[in-house]
């Protein structure tokens, strides 16, 4: 039986410590493709390069693996994953990550680790976004990626429905405090912005995003709780947003427009 | 008693004649505040600029309505407009769009004009997204300013519950020709993407996103059958992704790991 094929992306970029990370622990379950940002594309969501070309090159930084690097967001690397270097491959999973700093919550909606993973899910791969609880470039990937790899080898194992998508998270933990895996929902949290706002060297103002996270959604089926309580959360997400609960309660509008 | 305050914006730019044409309908209905992307924004999603700061300007291109231009996604314009601009005040209702284009089903994740919508829906704030199914710059929003005027007046009178968001297009038709509207969920379509590629003036590869639509989801209660139908589809939607009815199918993941 051939090795499956396992397409790896990411949003931190093609030469980040998380995505090396987890190159290693999917090199161990199949056959490994890399595509990923030639750049840093951290909060880049499920955004899609449509006016300008894209580049796409191949490098040479994991050892023996192929990988590519293109100047596109996390969901174009997967685009032409799929349809400029695997074109007719059956792509058997698709991990994206490992991110540096948590996905959890809301934070599913502006991450490219995320919607890179959504996106492969869109084509019908099961699809998993990887992060851990750490922003730092010298983040310690160690129980990460022992983490990933029981979470990968389970999968291939048991595969999901087609296209299912898993937002796995990882807290900042050494590995002998991470108490297990909870299947959880996305808790219901938001960002408070701040901008922080300057003037340029030219004298013009600016204005920097900036803000803190908060969650008052406490319940004990959440992502965050899992991950304040030494788990690892596992949500499984969907790209179809309808609103199902709402459907009844906007009908009337359909005779009173 | 005061006048609804409404925010207006959208990813086609703040000069696009879909923001004129909402601008108008929606300043028969409260005070307009206008916070837009300063050129085309199509396709980012719900991308947001961490890693920049970000410019705003007043523009007086609307008579008398309050106007600002931003170097910042759509979704970056919403958080401006929250925390910069309007601060303490309470936005009673943000629209964005009308988009020159469809944004059905899967186009939701693409969606600039969507992502602001639902980024304003994160913050509680009622949202709707307006989109006409016509990408020309000419397009005729005429039949589209009647129908989001009715909307509009029927969400203020009959507010949804807070935050909630609806995803409206209308379908390219003259008036007398739009049969009505229906609430509807998204359809389960997606891109079939083809790269045109080529070579730059300096002989180097370049690969340009292309492709076409497809929707094999041909039940009569989709968006994407509403509007082959003649209606406007109206889709609640929302902004917890997680897939619910996958956590019983995804618990052993908590034992078996």
């Amino acid at each position: 039986m051939s090795k499956p094929l396992i397409l790896v992306t990411n949003d931190d970029g093609v030469v980040a410590p998380g995505i090396r990370a987890l190159v290693e622990v999917a090199s161990q379950f199949g056959e490994v493709v890399v595509v990923a940002p030639d750049a840093p594309q951290s909060g880049k969501g499920h955004a899609i390069t449509i006016h300008d070309p894209l580049r796409l090159r191949p490098v040479k930084i994991f050892s023996d693996i192929e990988a590519w690097e293109s100047s596109g967001t996390p969901v174009d690397c997967v685009k032409l994953a799929k349809h400029v270097i695997l074109k007719n491959r059956k792509i058997d999973l698709c991990v994206s990550g490992i991110n540096h700093g948590s996905n959890s919550s809301i934070n599913i909606l502006y991450s490219g680790t995320m919607s890179a993973a959504m996106e492969a899910s869109v084509e019908g791969i099961n699809s998993i976004g990887f992060s851990l609880l750490d922003f730092s470039f010298e983040a310690d990937f160690s129980a990460a990626k022992v983490w990933a790899g029981k979470i990968i080898e389970y999968t291939l194992k048991h595969p999901f429905p087609k296209g299912d998508l898993l937002n796995v998270n990882i807290p900042k933990l050494p590995l002998d405090q991470i108490k297990g895996l909870k299947v959880c929902r996305q808790s219901n949290g938001r960002w408070i912005e701040e901008f922080i706002e300057g003037r340029d060297p030219g004298g013009q103002p600016y204005y920097w995003l900036s803000g803190k996270f908060v969650n008052d959604d406490q319940n004990d089926d959440t992502d965050d709780w899992a991950l304040q309580h030494g788990y690892i959360s596992v949500v499984p997400s969907m790209h179809d947003l309808t609103h199902y609960a709402a459907i009844p309660g906007i009908k009337p509008m359909e005779s009173m427009c």
